[in-house]
């Protein structure tokens, strides 16, 4: 590289901005993990490299100060409905603690077929063989639980995993009645539920899941990476297995793991994300109405009707056949939509993309709706 | 637990704080990971959750705004001496996807008898058997790299590890002699440059390493978790591997790592940290001198002499004789320094202890210097 273009790389580097600052935000990745007030304070007030450990006798979960040893001991095993709970880097990093704990290389594993990439990732990691349960296919890919059975009978898997909801379709499938399959075939049953934790009221154990877990940027406003793990007691001993010489140190988490200030701000706003859970139904509706809205423009909302998750799977033709006339081809919606203060579908995308509801509220979803009507009319 | 408790736990999660603000900061984790004022005006710009992640096309380490891609492909590569880098959790994270990606479990692996404990729980994770190069014990303990040699004979280890400086006494073994050691042997070389990589001028390719592993939050001026890692292109391909499903997904990132603002934090500070390293003479310069202004206090410093690091180690008897006698205990040093406006030793440590005058200047480490020696005479 010459000095030239290191020069201009670096000179990149200074007067960082966000180009989605304040816009209402659509975006299915960030509307559950956008910060509390308190959550703003805590990042200048622990920003500095690893000063959340200012207090740390050798394990991060047992700091007293930040009260990271309530956090963890108390308020997230009784949120979260389980026994013990952990922090972690994400939820795919969870995914691959409880893969490597449980199982084997060359063990199967049955995912639901609505699954999160990392989900197949961390298993390929872990050198497991992926079995998927289909979903209903399109429109609505549901998932169907009773179809995990035969698969169990089939492949012996080490653990069974669904994605509630998944990350694609925001359905929202019948979690509790896997939690009866588990418990009749005895095998391991986690509940990735990143989209869930910190949006919708759940309890592990009202399911009769082993594990649960949950994004902390994705869905607790908390600033990434971090995630929650929680788990049946019986578990403990094997996933957060300690080592052999620190006696203190866990092995899968590598003695910790979030130590630093995104950990701050999933505690701070935990207060806020534990009330808010409460008005999940509100938030249902919403996501229901918008969706019916937009049906009404010529939308196809794809995943389960009525929907039940902030998270909307749309297609939209029309706006896909604008973008084959236009110079900016498939930005013009980014485009258009970021001119009128909105930011959601991904970039480039037109002919299907996601939205969630969650963020804003009715006022907004009413102005987005008029900003879609708008921009369709512009190019009519 | 109780509703009570619950809303005592609840209670403490509001306002928080971080006790050591504005201190005089010689706590060794923490002085180089103490942000530059461009990383603290980036917290808030990316704090909310997956916001760094506005304009992904798959891959973390492509994204142009922010320009992770430049950060990751051009300048970190030119700044770690390497061919190809990435980023990381942190060291920990960074050593055991070496290993998980060299290794096979029941492996040997060789490493300095100085290692960072995590060294050891990321193998443990791994599955693998670590052999010690014992250092030269009290009061140096200096590791003398030719030891390596017969134990690589003996062991045949799938790779070596050095960790350059190690974090218990500051000790710069001789790394490039090592490099030669390791091609002769023809086994992968990692350097745990978690105190080195930010502080000091240090590429990999003049030591002769394989991979170089660095900490954000430890040494490069940023939030946590966040690390770097370097390497020859030939491991490109092993240890950065795809996943066979999702194309562009790195398997042992689990598709992406850093999803969050400690990144923005890393690529903030770095032109500064790019900077600093350059007058990394007159580091040493002041860590020799107040290591010789404490032992004419009569403390003892540990490891190599003269010191060639910021984190120096020091034995204090005439502290610990004190601790013994007053009701605090070990704590009254920890207290009679943070009312001098002074952080650095673990509280509870008087014996022996760590120090770093990474982020102090000479004139707050005299009043370092004076204030022990107040301390002392105030109990004598």
């Amino acid at each position: 590289m010459t000095k030239q273009v290191q020069s201009k790389s670096l000179g990149k580097l200074t007067n960082l901005r966000r180009l989605h600052k304040g816009l209402i935000n659509l975006m299915p990745l960030q509307t559950g993990g956008m910060l509390t007030d308190a959550a703003k304070e805590v990042l200048l007030e622990f920003g500095d490299g690893y000063c959340t450990c200012d207090f740390c006798s050798g394990s991060l979960s047992e700091i007293s100060n930040p009260p990271v040893r309530d956090f963890v001991h108390e308020l997230l095993p009784e949120f979260l409905g389980c026994e013990v709970a952990a922090i972690t880097h994400g939820a795919r990093e969870g995914k691959f603690i409880l893969m490597h704990s449980l199982t084997q290389p060359g063990d199967s594993i049955v995912v639901d077929g609505n699954k999160h990439y990392t989900t197949v990732v961390a298993a390929e990691r872990a050198g497991l063989k992926v079995i998927e349960v289909p979903s209903s296919g399109y429109p609505e890919f549901r998932i169907n639980v009773d179809d995990y059975v035969p698969l169990i009978g089939k492949h012996n898997p080490r653990l069974i995993l669904l994605t509630y909801p998944d990350g694609n379709y925001g359905n929202l499938s019948d979690a509790r009645r896997l939690g009866e399959i588990a418990q009749e075939h005895n095998v391991p049953y986690v509940l990735n539920g990143a989209y869930a934790v910190g949006r919708i009221p759940i309890r592990m154990e009202d399911l009769g899941a082993d594990f649960i877990i949950g994004s902390g940027h994705k869905s607790m406003a908390s600033a990434g990476p971090c995630g929650v793990l929680g788990m049946k007691k019986k578990w403990e001993g094997r996933v957060l297995r300690k080592s052999e010489l620190y006696s203190n140190k866990e092995i899968e988490s590598l003695g910790c793991t979030l130590r630093g200030v995104p950990l701050v701000t999933l505690m701070a706003s935990f207060p806020e994300v534990k009330e808010r859970v409460n008005h999940w139904d509100e938030q249902a509706a919403k996501a229901q109405w918008f969706s019916l809205e937009l049906e009404k423009l010529g939308f196809r909302q794809l995943g389960e009707k009525p929907h039940r998750h902030d998270l909307l799977h749309f297609e939209a033709s029309m706006l896909y056949d604008i973008s084959r006339n236009v110079r900016d081809k498939g930005y013009f919606l980014y485009k258009e939509l970021k001119e009128r203060g909105i930011w959601g579908p991904q970039p480039g995308l037109t002919r299907a993309f996601k939205l969630s509801t969650f963020a804003a509220d009715k006022d907004q979803l009413a102005f987005v709706i008029d900003s879609f009507k708008a921009i369709i009319s512009k190019y009519s």
